[in-house]
C-alpha cells in the first residue's frame, strides 16, 4: 500500500445492494495508487439484500477522510438516511473528500446527510420522487458529474460510474483498459425503456416481484 | 425459505473476483423461489481480488446438492484449479444439478473438475487460449448455453448470463422485470473491441496496468 495516495471508502449498511457497492469498486481498486476500503460503523460481516455479507474491514472513526465516499443504496436504503452515525460520518468525509459519491437510492442517504443541497444527482429510476421530493434536481442521466458530487442511477450503473471516475481519476487510457480488465461490453437481454422510464406494464411485473423480496432482504423493500 | 424451490451455490475462493460472484447473485436472488448462497470449504470470510472480503454462508458439505452451481474466476483461478476439495464439490454438485454454471475463468475451473469435455464454452478474453489448450470448444459469445452448462465471458458478463438464467427459471418477463429491478441499460463508455478480443495497444495497457495488481490480489495475477 505504500505508493496508495488514493482511498475510497465505501459505507456498508443493512440490506444493502451488493451490485451497487461491487460495481465501482471493481473499477475503482483497478486504478494505480487507489484502495478501496468497505467501512461500517463496526468492523464485520454486514448482510445485503439477497441474503448475502460483504465484511466492512474499518469502522467509520478508522477511515476518517478518504478522498472518495461512496454511498450504496438498496432495500435499506430508508433505515440507512435515519442512521445518525452514517450520516454525521458522510458529512465529515465530504467535507474533506475529492469525490462525493452515490449509486442507486444512495443518492437519498446524501440528501438526508444534507450533501445533494443545490445539486443535480441521478437516483435510482423508482426513486426518482422522492429525491425530487427532498429538494433535489433530479437528473436522468445515468451517472451525472455535478462538482465533486457524482450519483448515478440504479444498481448496475455503478460499473458506469466506476469506470468514468476511474477516467477522471487516471485518464481515458487507463479506464479503458479496466473496462477491458471487466471485459464491460453488456448485452443486456431485454428492454427497459431507457433513462426516462420503464414502460407501465414492465413496472406493474416489477412491483409483483418486489412484493415477494422482504423476505429476502431483511424485511424491507 | 419456505416456498425455496431452487438453490444456488456459488463457490467462493482465495482471490476470487467479486463482480463474478454478484453479477449473476443480484439476478438469480431475485428469481421467485430461488435461494443464491455464497459456499466455501469452511464458513467465513473470503479475501477477494481488491481485497476486499465476501462471506461464505455455508461449506460445500451444507449444500451438497444445490439445483444451480457456479463457479466464479478472478485472480485465483489458477490456484483454484489445483484445490481438490473445490474441485471435488463441483463434480458432486454438478452430477445433480439443473444448471452448471461459470462466470469469467470460473470456466477453467470447471474444465479442471473435468466438467466442460465434449462442451462449448465461454470464458475470459485473456483465458481463451488457456482454455482451448484443456481441449474446450471454446465459443466468444458473452454467454454460451451448451446442455445444462452455462458459461460467461469475464466478470461483468456474470449480469447477462444471471439475467438470461433467470429467463430459463421464471420465463422474460420475470427477468425483464428484475433487469428492472438492477436497472440494466448500461452506457460503457469506452470501446474495448466486442466478442471477438481488444485491439493490441488496448492489450497492452491491459497488461501494464494487471502487473501493478498482484499487491491488490493476494499476489496472484
Amino acid at each position: 500500500m505504500s505508493d496508495t495516495s488514493t482511498v475510497c471508502a465505501i459505507t456498508l449498511f443493512p440490506s444493502v445492494t451488493m451490485l451497487d457497492v461491487i460495481g465501482p469498486y471493481e473499477a475503482l481498486w483497478r486504478v494505480p495508487g487507489v484502495d478501496v476500503v468497505l467501512v461500517a460503523a463496526e468492523r464485520g460481516p454486514v448482510r445485503a439484500g439477497g441474503g448475502g455479507e460483504l465484511v466492512a474491514a474499518a469502522t467509520f472513526s478508522e477511515v476518517p477522510h478518504p478522498e472518495i465516499v461512496l454511498v450504496p443504496g438498496g432495500p435499506g436504503t430508508a433505515a440507512a438516511q435515519r442512521d445518525a452515525v452514517l450520516l454525521e460520518y458522510l458529512r465529515r468525509a465530504a467535507a474533506t473528500a475529492d469525490w462525493v459519491v452515490s449509486v442507486c437510492s444512495g443518492s437519498l442517504v446524501l440528501a438526508s446527510a444534507g450533501l445533494l443541497e443545490g445539486r443535480r444527482a441521478s437516483t435510482y429510476w423508482a426513486s426518482r420522487d422522492v429525491l425530487r421530493g427532498m429538494g433535489v434536481d433530479v437528473s436522468t442521466e445515468r451517472v451525472t458529474f455535478d462538482g465533486n458530487v457524482v450519483t448515478a442511477s440504479g444498481v448496475s450503473a455503478g460499473v458506469d460510474l466506476g469506470l468514468r471516475l476511474a477516467a477522471r481519476l487516471a485518464g481515458d487510457d487507463t479506464a479503458a483498459a479496466i473496462q477491458l480488465g471487466m471485459e464491460y461490453a453488456p448485452e443486456p437481454p431485454f428492454e427497459i425503456g431507457g433513462n426516462e422510464g420503464p414502460p407501465p406494464d414492465l413496472v406493474q411485473r416489477f412491483e409483483e416481484l418486489r412484493a415477494g423480496w422482504p423476505a429476502k432482504t431483511g424485511g424491507v423493500r
